[in-house]
């Protein structure tokens, strides 16, 4: 219903994601295969960002300061209040930045299905696109996890699931608190 | 005399290079064309670190955790401490970042004139590549300055030398503590 907010929205997703993707980066440079691939996930959503960014110029949108994330934030702390494991904790954070580009790929699905006829081609096109890169990633992030989790990759699934079910329960609990009024982001 | 330890500390400056032009971006997310720019200069920082870390993994080499920058730090607290000014917080920014860039050019001239003759050609020619880089960047975030001054501009190069001037009392700060064996990175 509101194509601008989703626009704006949609660039402050692609940076937060580059930015999550480098901040792994710095935090795990010991493991270069893993430094390179992540390097690479962030260049690609800069290069996303900025054709967001050339969408917002073209209708004349502002960007302004990034909302407060109430999802990245409970997502992290769902992430620490999981059950210990023998697994190093980068995998749960690979496994983390695998569950929000599943999400993202969702959203695009539900957005592609819900766009008026007004939506130009070119913005309807790069949403098909995107849908398909944030798959990718998906399974890229996955990939990274297991690879992170060496000998221990057998594990790496039921992290996956228990994970997933915090992350639905923190969607649809932001989705009530919305209905509400009372949540950000 | 150790090209290892220059290819490790580069392939972290690159990085700090991209993540600190992205934390602008975030800051001043108002402005489309600083972001635009900013935002292309990220991406060509972590396309030099990919290829840092290309030279990384042909010499066998790892990278590590990013050491403790006393250069930068130093650099923040040097801008925090300027007398105040009409000129808004981003310009003083932008023109830490110029510096940076210049400082950068300048040891990739001295690098460059003292690599041993054991110094593979294809590293040799991405050290001339990048001169030319940085010295493109340090005018780039100049320019930015520049046009976030708006109708203050003539203020930006007397500020711009009292930064330098900070900045190069650092140098020769932690240049002094090096050699007395008492500085990090």
């Amino acid at each position: 219903m509101d194509l601008d907010a989703v626009l704006v929205d949609h660039a402050h997703c692609e940076m937060k994601a580059a930015t999550n993707a480098l901040s792994l980066v710095v935090r795990h440079s010991s493991d270069l295969g893993l430094v390179r691939a992540l390097t690479e996930i962030a260049r690609e959503e800069l290069e996303h960002f900025q054709r967001v960014v050339g969408f917002l110029e073209a209708r004349g949108l502002r960007l302004g300061p990034p909302p407060v994330d109430d999802y990245a934030a409970e997502l992290r702390r769902a992430m620490n209040a999981l059950p210990a494991t023998e697994l190093p904790l980068v995998v749960d954070r690979l496994l983390v930045g695998a569950l929000i580009e599943a999400r993202s790929c969702e959203r695009f699905k539900l957005l592609i299905k819900a766009l008026p006829s007004s939506c130009p081609a070119d913005l309807r096109a790069f949403y098909e696109e995107l849908f398909a890169c944030e798959a990718r990633h998906y399974r890229d992030y996955v990939d990274l996890a297991l690879g992170a989790a060496g000998s221990l990759a057998d594990l790496v699934e039921a992290r996956l699931e228990l994970l997933a079910e915090a992350e639905a329960r923190i969607v649809r609990s932001l989705a009530e608190r919305a209905v509400r009024g009372t949540v950000h982001g």
